[in-house]
Formats: structure tokens, C-alpha cells, sequence
């Protein structure tokens, strides 16, 4: 296993790098889109390669359950089983443990969870989870973390993060570095001083790269850019910095400003199949019956399959009558546009126009109205019985 | 609008022809995918193009319903909606009009029936079904027939039997001969004599092609053999013969034997979306845990995306998760099985090889049990109150 970051160019604190993941050269900023269950939702790994991606991330938690580590040992990993031929990243399930299920042990030693499938209990430690990633054989791997919702108390919060340090040195002993690229992960909170002390805490170990974990669960947009900056302050510059479950275009272009080299997020993908459609101008609603008779694509001067070869009207009635074609056309669109969004930030920052591209972008982009996202969150974080 | 059919070769009754339909080239034998509601489900245009098919079938009866007639006058047809640079047939809603609906009220004039979407209330006639076609801009039309299960009495079949004669007599009144070519469809259910009958009078209209209707409706298959049989016999031997809604390879084999030169069918993509998978041997079902750890292709010597590039272990884990990639990849796959069907039954014709491939080939493919398969049907014919 080979692992580098180099730095290609600095726009203030925006950062064009290059990952090298055991030969495979990965361009940063970078978005990684998340094949859950082994795949890419509607997705191939040759429809992936046909979309320039060069990493995706998948789920530690997930796999175990299914296909389990049986299946992926006897494939010889997940590179293997769903034929993918460049890097994977890993996370180490403590973000599912801690959104999925409602019966989480957590002690000291590790995460008794039951599995949302079948109800069935299963124990995670931090050696645990290296193990399940080596078998997955995942390029770079998480540690194992106590994730919890951002704006709970302060002492909670502390606690979660202490182990979440504990948990990273025990991961750290047990992994074996010659497979796989370790990252810390950060947590802490909102709150400034607990970020601070985690990053310096971790800094110190001079792990290859270093993850931000414990955000975009609940927090509102400015108090998570806030928190990013304060992170990217302290953590080490010359590693790339992992801003986790993140991937709203507007957030990808401002956390970019904020010094994150890596994103990755269902957001695309699962609003691909919930027919929102990502447009310059912001998300748009495909099955609105104003593009019934539209015989114009979903975004006028986009180069990806979908606009390329159909038209806003038929993607609309594929969405009408449920088609899976549909789903699968909206998903090219909006990774395509993720891809897209990233070449394109980052030559801005290789040309040193970054302010003014991410100034553009933002003013013609239309975020989804704040109060209503909140909403959403809180009603989903309770759906979980989270909050 | 410009249609010819030429037989290249003959081998007994099997026929190895070629279709000249508005300039596009068809080799039949042929095998027709459905594109029910503008999509063949899973699959975009450029996939069927991918997959070398030069024709597909639609249904007049769901693109009435959905987009409708209006948004399918504003895109100037379905070639242009669906991005479909190839031929279209269409059906005439006949069928579906029979098995879809309960509230169906047939009279000389035409059909009055319930939308199985909303409940609302529409009327099909010989003339309107014509009209609707032109607006889907078929290559091909169907005229409006009456289908009635083919076990029906002798005298109600004998009714339905002349009410699809005085429907094709006003269809060709109103066809508008510049833009498609009309076919002919032929009824009289399991009845010798009808279908003779039917046949004959049917050939003396000189239409450009002839569809055998009324047949995989419930009756078994040395019954449906029988029929088509009879049914060539009496049909001009230089005109396309089309047999409606058949598609298991071994009726498409035995079908051809005896002189069949279309086919279209729901079966394999249905199958395909139901985990079933055509190999030669026979159906394999990929949900069974056998395939759990197989890295090795849905069928070793398969050409298609899916073999090429996937593992029946990984197929079987995408159905397991009820993914939407496993349903698109067994779609390829059995498509890709029955174009390569299709194109060896003609190079053996071609070849004057026939019989022996098809010895082999039906030797080989392990069919469904009959009992099990009637009794599916009867099911399904009784849960749509047919029978």
C-alpha cells in the first residue's frame, strides 16, 4: 500500500491537491459518491468509470450485515465483488450505529447494535472494524468513532470524543498499515474548544489524513461552516482533510473555501431517485407537471448521458409512472454535476480564480430554504429516535 | 412510408426474412421488446441500441393513458420522445383493454373501459385506436381486435372472431396508409375452423403483414402450437407472420419451426426483474443462495454487459438488497440472450441448419413445468376476472 497527498495549489485556504492511492491518482477537491450496499445506487462501476469517478466510499456497517465478510473473503474484497477497479474509502460504521439503531450499547470496549435488518446483535470494537475494512480491503479505512448529535451537552459531548480518541489509538495498534491508509476522525461537537482539542490530540499521531465526523447531523449550515473552518485551523496542512456525509453543492463549494480536500454524501444520489435535480440555478423538481411538454433537457448546456440523449418531458413521465430508467438517468445527472462541480473548482483554484468562480456559483445557485432543510433533519433525527 | 418484406431463405417452414421498414433494416426472425409505458423497464434507447435491436413494440392502450395523446402530439411522437431512432409497433390496446379491465363494455361501435390508473372512463374505436397510433407515429399498427379467452365457447368466440373482421374492415377504412403499415390480427381461439376461417378472410384484404392474436391466454402450449400451425397454413406465405405476446425461448424456437416471423413479449424483462435468468440450459433463478459466493458469470460463454463484467455472486447480493442495478443488469442479460437467439436461429436457417439447432437447442433449455406455468396463468387470468 502506497499513500501520498500532494498539494498542488492554494487559492487562500481553498486547496487543488493529489491523492495517490496505490497508483491511483485522485484529483482533490474530490466527491466521493457512496456505493452503500455495494453498489452505487441504479449505478455499475463501469457506469462510475464512464463518470470519471475515482474513488467511492462504502460502508463498513452495511457490508458486514450484507453481503457479510464471509462472501467478501471469498471474493477477495470489495474491489473484486463489484469489479471496481480504482480506491475505495471505508467508513467505520460508528455513524450507522449511532442513525440507525435505537438499541446501541456503548461501552468502553466497543458498540453492542442490533442490526436493522433482521434484529439480530452484533458487537463492534475499534479492532473489530480494522479487521471487517481489511477484509473489504478498502484502500483507505476509518477508525472506529462515537458519533453523537452535535448539539447535545457539552459533557456528553466530551466524553464521546475522549472515546472516540481512546477508540482511534486502539484502531492505530491494531491496523495494519501495510493494506490501507488510516484516517483519524474528529469529532467534538459544536463546540469550538472540544474541536480544538481533538484535532491537536489527533494531529499528534501523524495519521496520513484526517476526517471531520459528527457534522451535518442536525446543526445548522453556518454553525457547521464554522466548526470546519476551527477544524482546518488546527489540523496538519499538509494532509487531506475528509469532510464527512457532506455534499450539497453549495456546501461542497464553501467547504472547498474552507480548506476540505474530500466529501462524500447519499445526498445526489438519494435526491436522484426522489426525482430534485441539480441545476445551476439550484434543485429542481422533475415531477413538477411543468416539464411535462418540455422537449429540452434537464439542464440546457449539460454534457452528461441524460441530457445528452432525453429530454425534461420524458424524464418526467419515467418519474411518473415509476420507471427505474428514471431514477437511473436522474442519478447520471446529478453525479455528473457533482464531478463537474469539482473539476471545475479545482481548475479555479489551479488558475487562481476559486473566489470569484465560488462567488459566481453561489450567487446563481438557490439552496434549499434553510428552515425547511432544519425541519427535514430534525423530523428524521426523530424518526430515529436520535433527538 | 416505405414497408417490404423479403424472404432470404427458407429452411421447411422456418423463414429467415428481411423487414424494409421506412428505410430501417429488421432480420427476422425477430424478437420485439416491450416498451410498455415509453421505456423498455430499465432500459434507456441507447441501451436497446447498445443491445443491436432495430425494433420494439409499444402499447397504444398505456400511451393513451400516460403521457397521453397530447403530450405525445407535442414531442411529435414516441420516436422522438423516447429518443428511439429505430421502428415502433404498436398493439392496439385490444389486449390490454381484455385483460387489464373489469369494467370493459363491448358493442359493434367500439370499447368502453375503466382506466386501471384512475378509474375514469374512456372509448376505443377501430377508428380512434388509428388515430392514436398516427399520433405515436408507429411504423407499424395494430387494428383494435376483440380478444377473448381462448377457451371461450365456440359461439362467443365465433362473435369476437367476426367483430375483429368488422373492426379491421373500418381500420383500414381510416388507416392512413402514407404514414405506417396496418396489420392484420387474426382470432378464433382454440378453434380449427375459426381460425381458417379468420385466416382466409383476413388474407384477402392483401395487408402488408398478418398477427396471430388470442393465443398465450391461458391454453396450453401443444394447443398454441396446433394453432399457430393451422393458423400458417392459411396465411400468405409472403407476408410477415406475427405471433402477439410470445417470448420463452422455447416458443420462440418451436414458433419459428413452424413459420413465425415476429414476436414480442413482456417475459423476459419481467423475468429478469424477477431474479429468473435465461441460460441454455433453462431458467436459473439467481435469488437462490447456491449463487451466494459464485464468482463467475449468470452464464460462462455469455457476451452480454452483465456477464462480462459481473459475478452471479454479485447479481445475487443486488437482488438480495432489492437493488435497482441487479433488475437492469438480468434485463441485459436476457435480452442479450434472446437477440443472440434470434440472430442463430437465423444464421442456421440461413445455413439450412435449422432443425438440428433447434433439436439441440430445445434438448438442451430445460422448460418450465407446464403444470406450474398453466396454473400461474389461470391465476393470473382469474385475479383480472377473466375466467
Amino acid at each position: 500500500m502506497s499513500f501520498s497527498f500532494n498539494i498542488d495549489s492554494n487559492c487562500e485556504k481553498a486547496r487543488a491537491g493529489t491523492l495517490l492511492v496505490d497508483g491511483n491518482e485522485i484529483s482533490t477537491p474530490v466527491f466521493m459518491p457512496v456505493a452503500t450496499k455495494s453498489a452505487v445506487r441504479t449505478l455499475s462501476s463501469a457506469d462510475l468509470i464512464e463518470l470519471n469517478f475515482d474513488i467511492i466510499l462504502s460502508n463498513t456497517y452495511h457490508l458486514y450485515l450484507t453481503p457479510g465478510t464471509n462472501v467478501l473473503s471469498q471474493f477477495n474484497g470489495l474491489h473484486n465483488f463489484m469489479k471496481w477497479p480504482k480506491s475505495i474509502l471505508t467508513d467505520s460504521g460508528g455513524y450507522q450505529v449511532f442513525s440507525l439503531n435505537h438499541n446501541t450499547k456503548i461501552s468502553e470496549e466497543g458498540v453492542v447494535f442490533k442490526s436493522h435488518i433482521d434484529g439480530s446483535s452484533h458487537f463492534f470494537s475499534p479492532e473489530s472494524v480494522m479487521a471487517i475494512q481489511q477484509i473489504i480491503g478498502s484502500n483507505i479505512v476509518m477508525p472506529l468513532d462515537h458519533c453523537i448529535y452535535s448539539a447535545d451537552d457539552e459533557i456528553d459531548v466530551r466524553n464521546s470524543m475522549q472515546r472516540t480518541h481512546d477508540w482511534l489509538i486502539r484502531s492505530v495498534n491494531s491496523h495494519n498499515s501495510s493494506n490501507s491508509a488510516l484516517f483519524g476522525i474528529v469529532q467534538g461537537g459544536v463546540y469550538s474548544n472540544l474541536r480544538k482539542e481533538s484535532c491537536l490530540f489527533e494531529s499528534e499521531l501523524d495519521l496520513p489524513g484526517y476526517s471531520i465526523g459528527g457534522l451535518a447531523v442536525g446543526e445548522d449550515k453556518s454553525t457547521m461552516y464554522r466548526i470546519v473552518e476551527e477544524c482546518n485551523e488546527y489540523l496538519p496542512s499538509d494532509k487531506p482533510r475528509y469532510l464527512m456525509g457532506v455534499g450539497s453543492p453549495e456546501d461542497l463549494v464553501t467547504c472547498v473555501s474552507l480548506g476540505v480536500d474530500m466529501f462524500d454524501c447519499v445526498l445526489p444520489t438519494r435526491l436522484a431517485r426522489n426525482g430534485a435535480i441539480f441545476t445551476k440555478a439550484g434543485r429542481k423538481n422533475i415531477k413538477k407537471s411543468t416539464n411535462k411538454l418540455l422537449d429540452t433537457p434537464l439542464e440546457d448546456d449539460c454534457l452528461c448521458e441524460c441530457c445528452q440523449n432525453y429530454s425534461a418531458g420524458y424524464i418526467h413521465q419515467l418519474f411518473k409512472v415509476s420507471e427505474i430508467l428514471g431514477y437511473r438517468l436522474a442519478t447520471i445527472h446529478n453525479l455528473f454535476f457533482l464531478k463537474q462541480l469539482m473539476v471545475n473548482i479545482r481548475n479555479s483554484i489551479l488558475n487562481n480564480t476559486f473566489n470569484s468562480f465560488k462567488n459566481e456559483f453561489l450567487s446563481n445557485y438557490q439552496p434549499t430554504n434553510e428552515i425547511a432543510r432544519m425541519e427535514q433533519k430534525k423530523q428524521w433525527l426523530k424518526g430515529r429516535n436520535i433527538i
